[in-house]
């Protein structure tokens, strides 16, 4: 079973093999520019990608589903979801962001008006700076608590489940609250939703997220069948991508500042977060020059393949060098820091003005 | 355990020694000018209710919540709660109503639309033509479905509860789907509402009800505990009322024209419905001459009691007549149509009006 509350280290293969999710690396050739989140196998899985891909190949209309729980500090592992949506929307997907207050209600008893705080603050904001057009037309951001017919959709979705089917997917047992039984049928509700016919009725949608969320689709996609009579769903397809691992080497924390960079955190203490990352590299410089550095079990190499360098043919050299034992922890740590110092001046130059737009948003 | 999603015949005294109702002839000579149907022990069972009389009796604030859920036809059993309200709103009550679209539409598969479309012309119109001022400031009228603030307040109310204490107090299983699950925290929240801010704050609120309805206040009354520090609420206040049979002898029903005399249906309809009611005679009238009649197993005698005549002496003499076997039914049945004939007609004349104002509250 997997807990989308609960954070786990997870084997990827298996889950491609127990839950049916599918290969993306089977259709990575069949997108056009894929992202390189997608060439470097960070999006690992999927489940009907190759159905929006496929309109995405054609010019045609699809919606792509992204959201938050406004719960702490948005960090670089945040960053990746935002350069999923950008991609998407740049091939013309309508995009809907939600920001789940009821759930970091339910969840973490934040009240509302904090989580819209943090949503704008920490969220949006940064959203907005790394380069997502949250003004154009075709993009619906919102909060679950003020939005109505997000409401009256989960709670005719809360109709075509019940406690048996949410426990054997949640695993959740006599004790759990209320509110919290409620929630999956809140994510569940924010899938569909681009959907209805005030965003132009049925279509494919795709959300790209961690596998610790693919009980959500798994459940979507079960009472999009259900609702299928009265509303025309389709089922969503959706992305899995792999995490982002923590600087100390653990999970990657909204709320425990040794493992992660926040995005609203200066580039200084940015840069030295940086250097505080657990490398692959050996006990000795000896030895890594003997074995060569351990590249997959690398934070710093993780944040150049995610988020620092772009280009192929770098990185390649890059994990080359580190194998054959030429490359030293240190300077590699020293580029991290200097190219993120740039993305982080690049980001902080837009968040005046995205601060700015991102209030007015909701 | 009492079923509120369940018809059944109802032992009152068992109620009141099992569930910790208290009885309202207890109180009964403190309450000032007495409702009919408090006096006749048709209102037989209260909780908490002498908080409430001693506000009525100083003329402070207090509130009283009344709603329906908008499923079927409204009859003159459901007129019962409306003289209930009107005597409130005649005692200074801030008047909270609500239509309780969310669980018509999970019990019954309501669609919204046809919800708010009975709620005004079965219900609103005849509540207004019964004599309510709904258009007071001090009346809240509200659907469910669209009443934020409500919404809310049911979420957080579902923190406050899990699977297991509401298996205990309903009888929920695990197949029960989560739309139904929910509709219970939406009760509650209607009787907490008035107790918000923006009705004044915490204050005493009664709500009568059919014993049908106890789970609700209990559940509610533990929920405002746990709210307590969040809100400052008070725990509400109840009364039980008895129901009124239907014509045939069993429950009267919505649903079941032979049951009931609907307040949409025309006076001579309503003659007629009367005059088919189950009675409380003897198999011949010389055995009824001789035992007298059962007048307390007559649904005849009970539209008296609960709607037809409201002088204590004259219900006395028919009583006292019955049981000493000088009165027949056939005059009795004479005679209620009557009554009742001029109640719709009252009621009738004041429809168009009433239609229209109700049109305009949701």
């Amino acid at each position: 079973m997997i807990d989308p509350w609960a954070s786990s280290s997870v084997d990827y293969d298996k889950l491609v093999n127990q839950f049916g999710i599918q290969k993306f690396s089977d259709l990575i050739n069949d997108v056009e520019n894929p992202h390189r989140l997608m060439k470097r196998g960070v999006i690992f899985g999927h489940r009907d990608f190759d159905k929006v891909n496929n309109l995405i190949n054609k010019k045609e209309d699809f919606a792509v589903v992204g959201g938050m729980m406004p719960s702490g500090q948005m960090h670089i592992g945040h960053k990746m979801v935002v350069d999923q949506l950008k991609w998407y929307q740049d091939k013309g997907a309508m995009l809907s962001i939600l920001i789940a207050d009821l759930e970091s209600y339910a969840a973490r008893d934040m009240s509302f008006e904090k989580a819209r705080d943090i949503a704008v603050n920490e969220y949006l904001t940064n959203y907005i700076a790394l380069g997502l057009d949250l003004e154009e037309d075709n993009v619906n951001v919102y909060l679950q608590s003020k939005n109505d017919t997000l409401r009256d959709l989960a709670f005719k979705a809360s109709k075509k489940t019940n406690f048996n089917e949410l426990k054997a997917i949640y695993g959740f047992n006599q004790s759990t609250n209320i509110a919290h039984i409620q929630a999956p049928l809140v994510q569940v509700a924010d899938i569909l939703l681009p959907q209805l016919e005030e965003f132009g009725g049925p279509k494919r949608v795709v959300v790209p997220v961690g596998v610790d969320q693919d009980p959500h689709i798994r459940l979507t996609r079960d009472i999009a069948h259900k609702l299928n009579d009265e509303y025309g769903f389709l089922p969503p397809s959706s992305t899995y991508h792999r995490f982002l691992t923590g600087l100390s080497g653990d999970k990657m924390s909204s709320s425990k500042p040794s493992t992660a960079i926040y995005l609203n955190e200066d580039s200084k203490t940015a840069a030295k977060k940086v250097k505080t990352a657990k490398t692959g590299g050996r006990e000795s410089l000896k030895e890594q020059q003997e074995l060569g550095g351990q590249v997959d079990n690398c934070v710093i190499y993780e944040m150049f393949v995610y988020h620092l360098i772009d280009d192929d043919n770098e990185l390649e050299k890059i994990r080359h060098d580190c194998l054959d034992g030429s490359l030293r922890c240190g300077d590699c740590k020293a580029k991290a820091s200097e190219l993120m110092v740039e993305m982080f001046d690049e980001i902080h130059d837009r968040q005046d003005e995205a601060r700015e737009i991102a209030n007015n948003l909701i």
